[in-house]
């Protein structure tokens, strides 16, 4: 032991990491859905940490949250470092993947990226700087048919259930239908309307009718615009609902038979798991039709831990070419951490060990080693313990470290004779 | 097509990422990676991205290629955010690791460690700013037992066997045996010898011959430091070899024991997978016993594909334990990007589709949706054509992606009626 200074660490806030215990738990649950997502034949893609800060910013919108890098010996005054930032989501580094990559891609390319993203905001629950986002898309020339907008939730409702997350359901809503009925209300800018709508959520129907009002809506229009976004329901017959609410547009057709359509297709999942939910707006302007919101029943407070929609052409700030997509993005960190938080993730083992081999006298390590090597052989997770020593010692690290057998070797012929 | 201007997305350099078909061969490696250290009872552990600049800079010596963070919008003068760097290594976080949850790990602590690191530096050949690292260390209180030395070229010559790589070795040294040697030598500072002797390989013989001069060692002391790291021996035999050179310390006899124990217990493997190599000497300070660096046979000026040894207390920067260790680390980046330069990565195909469910028109959907959904309850990666369309056109999509089988449906009752 050296008399240097000791460091003492102490966790950053907002960047997590867990006991190993914690992570196989973690592990598991990113197979599961890495095996989900193949299961449906999405390709795996990974992208840099880092993108250049025009492609970050080519929407403006986030980039108050983007971490950008320097070299901590750089010169402070030259900025050419600064240049790069790291990704705050994974939709804009595949918009600018797919634009780079193009002519080498098959479409309608359907890709899952599992990956950290970094946001320099201030952590509070559910928002941390670093966590792990799991993303399906689908992007496609021109076109991408309307039985994906069914398909996406059909997989992470499976990935979700396969999870055994505390009670949860998947919200759906189509921006078609609240722009479509906006305008049939006679409202000039809807998506001024459908960015405050989105705020339901978080100052209630009071705090956006004022909203609404201030925007120069009516109080007929005001009404008309809260009594939809009360509409809920778990299946089809939604459609007819807002039908009864007596407003009409072309686009509101278009939508309800979009909405219709998805509801119809997942009819077959359990009542409840799926919900239309016109509350729902998704503020980001990309978006254009299906849109998702994933929540848990017991926490409606916490934040969405999945969400996502169809949008026009992501990928229109790289490239001149027409690519509508459509995805869905789960929100890892902040459903673990939740659980974990509330105690509802039930931690195993502390080693994916199977068996110890014991080792009662270092003579037997040949022994030791050679049926370690046999059982390993065979896919068994194995190690030797790693000294000789009493095997009370052996069996408490085994209890230790979570590891459910351990292996006596056979006394060998010479010490029988013995 | 909007009108706005494009932001054309180019590559950054010393970032890497592969097209679908490559990725699926890189996450073929990294599963098999991670199979085989879950084998030998290596529990995985991640990190975050991002450390304390006291963290990462409590060893000092490569605080130059650390990239800190900063938010964007962050007023330039404000320096609270620039406490923050990505990690450059995983050895420095995985001490951290240990130390801030000593309490709560089972001891000896086995865990690998599979995540990109980064790198401030100017790239080239084999060298990047992001790269993935797959690592493997054994920390103990007070004593981690030499047969580790042994087991952990064991399992990466199992990880690198299990690759396919084109040939390699895995070469091995102990720094007793140099420091060992350099004293009996009578050589003041043997530390200093040592950064010196681990310049062979750029400068060569003659190079490291004049800096030896330079830094005092008689011409007898030179001839025989490099007598000695010109020894090469694929067995125990070289410790034989080194007797020969009759210099002799304490300190020597200890490192050649370690050095024959560790060849001998490998003798088994194929001869030259693993090659004692008195040449080795891993400039960095922290290690004291058995060094590694695996290299391939054909580029021996490419750096090293593996590394790592013995230390003795790498965290006491952040604890007053005694934790001594030993670790090997893949770096995988390195290698497979240098397969892919030499055209050496066989890549298959661009999906993980199995089975193409062809959608002959659209009334059939029902039919082939559920034929998918009966596949994937039996573990078979299938998806179903996204639109009706003619079967030529199906087909070549399929071929296209990679997808081996395409499934017809059978003709429905109704249309074999008709």
């Amino acid at each position: 032991m050296s008399d240097q200074p000791v460091v003492r660490p102490a966790p950053i806030s907002g960047f997590s990491e867990w006991l190993p215990e914690v992570r196989l738990v973690e592990l598991h649950w990113l197979d599961r859905i890495r095996e989900t997502f193949e299961r449906y034949g999405f390709a795996s893609v990974e992208t840099p940490a880092v993108e250049s800060l025009d492609v970050l910013t080519a929407k403006g919108e986030t980039s108050q949250e983007v971490y950008t890098l320097r070299r901590l010996q750089a010169d402070p005054r030259d900025a050419s470092d600064a240049k790069l930032g790291l990704h705050f989501d994974l939709t804009v580094p595949f918009a600018r993947y797919v634009a780079q990559h193009f002519n080498e891609l098959v479409f309608p390319f359907k890709r899952y990226q599992m990956q950290r993203v970094w946001r320099g905001e201030r952590p509070q629950e559910g928002r941390f700087r670093e966590f792990t986002q799991c993303d399906i898309d689908v992007i496609n020339v021109d076109d991408v048919p309307l039985h994906f907008d069914a398909e996406l939730p059909r997989i992470i409702h499976e990935v979700l259930t396969g999870l055994g997350l505390p009670a949860w359901s998947l919200n759906i809503n189509n921006r078609k239908v609240l722009q479509g009925f906006y305008e049939g209300l006679g409202i000039g800018d809807p998506l001024a309307v459908i960015r405050i709508a989105d705020k339901l959520d978080k100052i209630g129907t009071a705090g956006v009718g004022e909203l609404l009002a201030g925007a120069g809506l009516s109080p007929e229009q005001v009404t008309a615009v809260l009594d939809l976004a009360q509409i809920k329901g778990t299946d089809a017959s939604v459609v007819d609902e807002i039908g009864k609410l007596g407003v009409g547009s072309d686009l509101l057709t278009e939508g309800l038979d979009e909405l219709g359509f998805v509801l119809e297709s997942l009819s077959d999942l359990p009542t409840g798991s799926i919900v239309a939910d016109l509350s729902i707006a998704r503020g980001l302007d990309y978006y254009t039709g299906t849109v998702y919101e994933g929540k848990f029943l017991d926490w409606p407070g916490y934040g969405s831990i999945c969400s996502g929609g169809r949008y026009a052409n992501l990928a229109g700030s790289f490239i001149r070419r027409n690519l509508p997509g459509i995805g869905l993005s789960i929100g890892l960190t902040r459903i673990f951490a939740k659980l974990l938080a509330e105690g509802l993730v039930e931690t195993g083992p502390k080693s994916p060990t199977r068996v110890l081999v014991a080792l009662p006298s270092a003579e037997r390590r040949a022994d030791a080693l050679a049926t370690a090597a046999l059982l390993r052989s065979r896919g068994v997770n194995t190690e030797v313990y790693h000294q000789a020593s009493n095997l009370k010692k052996q069996l408490k690290y085994a209890a230790q470290k979570g590891i459910p057998y351990v292996w006596f070797p056979r006394s060998t012929k010479a010490s029988r004779t013995r």
